[in-house]
């Protein structure tokens, strides 16, 4: 079985790495024998850690998806085109795909789907979602008859681990995000990051799948870390939460799927409250298996490459059989807009401290039927608010009971006019514990 | 596709309830109309929350097996037999087998397997080792190519119920065991859950799985958790442990494997420390993947019949393609007694308050070459310890760098003949933070 693989960068030499060390055991167990016989690199000169022969390699990607004594493409290259193009030729010449690019199946998914049955092989995407944790194969495989209500990741590394050094070690954003580039973490430009884009992407493919409709990377809605402040997590910690970054998708009972990625406040004894560092983790919640959990590296050469191999092998035995895994087809998901969605809100307000200012606050809360469970003003002096108690400012921290995402943004568009209301701080979803 | 099923208690109803109410969207998903057809139970009279007519219902299991109309077989039973000749005459007439059946996978699964493999139809288990969490198949097909070195696992929700109820309510071990008992999370005889019988079944199962090589039951040592006080929780705690007992599958440099189960002492920040109540984890590490970790429901008929009706699906697809997937030949496993593991150690020793005593103590461990991380005396007055104040003793904790058990076993027997030492309370082994 002749392996072609599009890209050799951290995840491309790392599998071919795995399938020179694995090939005799994955023989052993599977009797297929992988060979990866053709690599196609952005240039031949670059020197990389990777034992093959030098005729292996090649600038021209499509000579490896033409090449007749290819058996199989594996696409580590990234990104929209020519990736796509890649996918589709080679499905269209009977070779089965293993991708791990995320954007590309959060984006063309469905279509790329179709062209996999049309096509009659696989195609294979386990490392999209969360680098080396198997999510994809339990979840269509192991869970085929579950009801999925709802599905939670931490699927971005790089945001978890600057909210982890925030939260254990007292840094600021920006000294986190720091840290994060210079261990290569994140990227220079730290948008698809911490914007939430990359999660998003990675929401996208886990309601496609989980719900059996088309969602792509644009119907996810967006915010991300970059305003949480110290004080929102010394806030969090004291209530029992801490603050991570959550791709959410979620199916309602009119079939309705939202999806979307935003800090939430997670109680301290949820699974996902303890997922630390640059792990991942996705959470899932069903009607007969309940509560599961998927944790593991999200991201690295290896971990990514170990999911493609798994991916690697599944895809050869199936072709080997003549036969393969159909996704099936995929209707568009009417998506429910966040405005109709409901939580339950943590709200960070800084306000004059003066009398009557509670009451107007709470007045505007009651028009817009947000219900307050609990308000406390600070007792921290955290984050520099001595200063602003001595410029006679109080903050007020409010948790809502379950609310109207509308509502809350009506009450603070009001609340922002509000002469006493110096400003608004983080506004968190907060989650419940599972039963 | 007809289903027999062996066995109608909670996971065989629940079952029955799923295949009922997901046959549909299987069908839509895999070309499959999954309908059971005929149900082995012990008493037709009995009163079941299950729609089917009355004349799919049996008390001659083998009437199920040798239906004609039976494609495929579930086996709920649970024990040795029937089931195993159950589980043989299905597979010898070319049914698959889906089975729940802990112990008897872990004490006869490779002479099952090679059934499985001489019929050409799939036996699959993964209820059988955490209930509704996926394992074996994400292990047998993410990881085929995965170099795992070890995998340890809070595999019995009874036993982390109740030590969940020891740490977070402070109850003693008689009380948590006796509300787990009141929930039904454990027998009227608790043996099999407390002493580490079913922990240890689950375990040879993971280890035959992970290594590839014939682990059984038999070959698992075990410790159990009834002699865990408040003392060894509060000062875990204190130290920043959780107490968890842990099945643990290890393989060596030099293919030995040797398999455990027993309380360890886990930090606070590793994955497993945050598993609650009677919810179920499985850790493993890998050489390509690193840390990967696997949550949910490890008991409970729904969740359990998630993850028989995922194999189920599975072998009905491979069956309609007359195909199987093989779990291989296994040689047997080169055991390493525990005797010759190296672990960190935490001690708890109750000792007489007088000059010297430290002195003779730490003498004896220096001779058996078992060296101390830190030792504290008892800065807490719990679990009676103000009596024994009184009583002019005092407690000595120690922690111990990484020695070797039968070294530390030594120490022990002698510490016994000391006249100093009054008793000696827990031995726990310490577990790392991933890397």
């Amino acid at each position: 079985m002749n392996i072609g693989v599009l890209g050799c960068g951290n995840v491309g030499a790392a599998l071919i790495q795995l399938v020179g060390d694995s090939s005799d055991e994955i023989e052993k167990r599977t009797g297929l024998r992988l060979e990866v016989t053709r690599v196609a690199v952005r240039s031949l000169s670059k020197e990389r850690d990777v034992e093959l022969p030098a005729k292996v390699f090649t600038t021209d990607a499509s000579e490896v998806v033409n090449d007749p004594a290819v058996d199989l493409v594996v696409e580590v290259i990234g990104g929209i085109e020519p990736a796509r193009q890649l996918v589709l030729d080679s499905l269209a010449a009977g070779k089965p795909v293993v991708t791990a690019n995320k954007e590309l199946i959060a984006n063309h998914g469905t279509e790329l789907f179709a062209a996999s049955d049309d096509a009659g092989v696989d195609l294979l995407f386990e490392a999209a979602v969360a680098g080396g944790v198997p999510f994809i194969r339990p979840l269509r495989e192991s869970l085929v008859g579950e009801d999925v209500s709802r599905v939670m990741g931490i699927v971005n590394g790089t945001t978890n681990y600057i909210l982890t050094k925030m939260t254990e070690e007292g840094w600021t954003y920006a000294e986190a995000l720091a840290e994060a580039q210079s261990l290569g973490y994140a990227e220079r430009d730290p948008t698809a990051d911490v914007e939430g884009f990359e999660a998003g992407a990675k929401a996208a493919i886990i309601a496609t799948i989980a719900f059996g409709k088309k969602v792509v990377a644009g119907d996810v809605s967006h915010e991300g870390i970059a305003d949480i402040s110290a004080t929102d997590i010394a806030f969090a910690n004291r209530l029992g939460y801490q603050i991570k970054l959550l791709g959410i998708a979620e199916q309602f009972d009119d079939e309705s799927i939202a999806v979307r990625v935003h800090p939430a406040m997670v109680p301290d004894q949820h699974p996902l409250a303890s997922v630390r560092e640059s792990f991942n983790a996705i959470f899932l919640e069903g009607e007969a298996v309940g509560e599961l959990m998927f944790f593991g590296r999200g991201a690295g050469g290896f971990p990514t490459a170990s999911a493609v191999l798994g991916d690697t092998v599944d895809a050869a035995a199936n072709l080997a059989k003549a036969t393969h895994a159909s996704l099936g087809s995929f209707s568009k998901a009417k998506i429910r807009p966040i405005d109709d969605l409901h939580y339950r809100y943590y709200l960070n307000l800084e306000v004059r401290d003066r009398p009557g200012v509670l009451a107007a606050v709470a007045n505007l809360f009651g028009k817009h039927e947000v219900s307050i469970h609990s308000m406390e003003q600070d007792p921290l002096v955290a984050d520099g608010s001595q200063d602003a108690q001595d410029a006679g400012l109080a903050r007020l921290i409010f948790i809502t009971h379950e609310a109207k995402e509308s509502d809350v943004r009506a009450t603070l568009h009001e609340l922002r006019g509000l002469e006493a209301v110096n400003s608004i701080g983080s506004v968190l979803r907060v989650i419940e514990n599972p039963d």
